[in-house]
């Protein structure tokens, strides 16, 4: 909770319907980390530490994620939003900066559509509509591929080292270290299998709807080497919404914010600070 | 000065080494607009009437121009960079959000990298680094062919409306209207001719180095048809500071205010809300 340190507490807040998981430090206005699939909230750590002395930084585990609740069904973008809404609410702390990865910021935008008076602003990294579908393939083979024994942490650090080749090894450590459990035989996922599996298809569902009508200011953040967010996705969006901000980070792929934290934290703070 | 009816009022402002011509609407954070060569505060009309309700607004005549002063020599970076740090301190309401066209981008950025304190954050339309050479001889071509009698409003209009094709017949009659002085014979420019020469020359200046070093939150606007900053120069801008947000307007030219109104003041909007 002291964000000079930099070190964050963990703690579970009950928002009504569901329980979640939630990293917390520093203090000021609020805001929030969703990060992507399969990921969990220790993947913000690094931009937290930066962010904290001037921010309440609450990094969330979504549902089916880490270590908040993980329902048998209820994965589709209206289900993570309204966990957002309800996460504000239950906070109190005035309307939340929003900032998503991936299915994070599928999350937040979609909040931001629905709930505007709970929403400041959102910085959406990697996850546009107009996505191409051997893209979700790809995306989805991925995601189903994780849910395996791994026999020990070594064994996972590199696994995870081959699925995100460009994400640092301190930053693959982190997701090693947060995003396993301890079972019969070895360590498996804390996230869900069958809640990754209806999540990934739930990411297919046409997002044009909810970029077009949100009217709280939104940073689209793509990685300039992105396999999921295509330069034609961008155009596309940036003609649906030509006023909506564009950050391109060179030599990240997908995982900007892991990749590239620098660059990231640049361009938060220049688009909350303006 | 009522926000409320959008009307403006115009007053000069001496600031120590110059006095400047200004238009004020409304109240709330100061919000400067600085225009392009040639032209005058009068451009500013359409988004100071939006965006009085919410901020101070002062759309400035920048020396050589309108009906500020026009000092023989001092049409540098520097020079026009210097008035907005001293109107900032002579208004005495806090940092400024600097929104400028062309030239007044130009010296937003310029001032923003020299006086952060001063600044709280800037909206650059249509001008960037890395502009190619044979776009500044376009320009300068352009402005100083501007320098005519004209035999009357009409004239004026037709001559506008020939040299900027994009710009909507309404902002041609507030240019017509509001940039021409009677005189033996006709009308003439009331843009000082030497002013408009040496700032032209001046504005092939290098700006890289402002825009590397510039602290405060920039957004970089372009006009998708424009012809002062390419594509090219745009991605080599970006190269340099990644982290600045980018918005391209489709359909506008070089004037991108004037020919896109609506998407200028969602943009500026979106970044200032963020």
């Amino acid at each position: 909770m002291d964000g000079l340190s930099g070190h964050s507490q963990s703690r579970r807040i009950d928002i009504g319907h569901i329980s979640l998981n939630v990293r917390e430090s520093g203090s000021g206005p609020l805001m929030l980390f969703f990060h992507g699939i399969t990921s969990n909230s220790a993947v913000f750590g690094p931009l937290m530490e930066k962010l904290s002395d001037r921010f309440t930084t609450v990094a969330v585990d979504q549902r089916g994620h880490g270590r908040s609740d993980k329902p048998e069904v209820g994965y589709e973008a209206g289900d993570y939003a309204d966990d957002i809404a309800g996460l504000i609410r239950t906070l109190d702390r005035g309307r939340a900066i929003l900032v998503g990865h991936s299915l994070g910021a599928r999350n937040s935008v979609t909040a931001a559509a629905r709930y505007p008076d709970l929403v400041r602003s959102v910085v959406a990294i990697d996850f546009t509509p107009f996505i191409e579908a051997e893209a979700f393939d790809a995306l989805e083979a991925r995601v189903n591929a994780g849910d395996q024994l791994f026999k020990d942490i070594a064994a996972i650090e590199a696994y995870l080292a081959a699925r995100y080749p460009n994400i640092p090894a301190d930053a693959i450590k982190v997701r090693a270290a947060s995003g396993y459990q301890p079972t019969e035989g070895g360590l498996r996922p804390l996230a869900s299998p069958t809640a990754m599996a209806q999540t990934a298809r739930g990411l297919r569902a046409d997002l044009a709807g909810a970029y077009r009508d949100v009217s709280r200011p939104v940073l689209i953040v793509r990685g300039e080497a992105s396999k999921l967010v295509s330069p034609a996705a961008l155009a596309k969006t940036s003609r649906l919404r030509p006023d909506l901000p564009v950050v391109v980070v060179p030599g990240a792929d997908h995982y900007v914010n892991e990749v590239s934290p620098e660059t990231t934290l640049k361009a938060i703070t220049n688009f909350i600070d303006a």
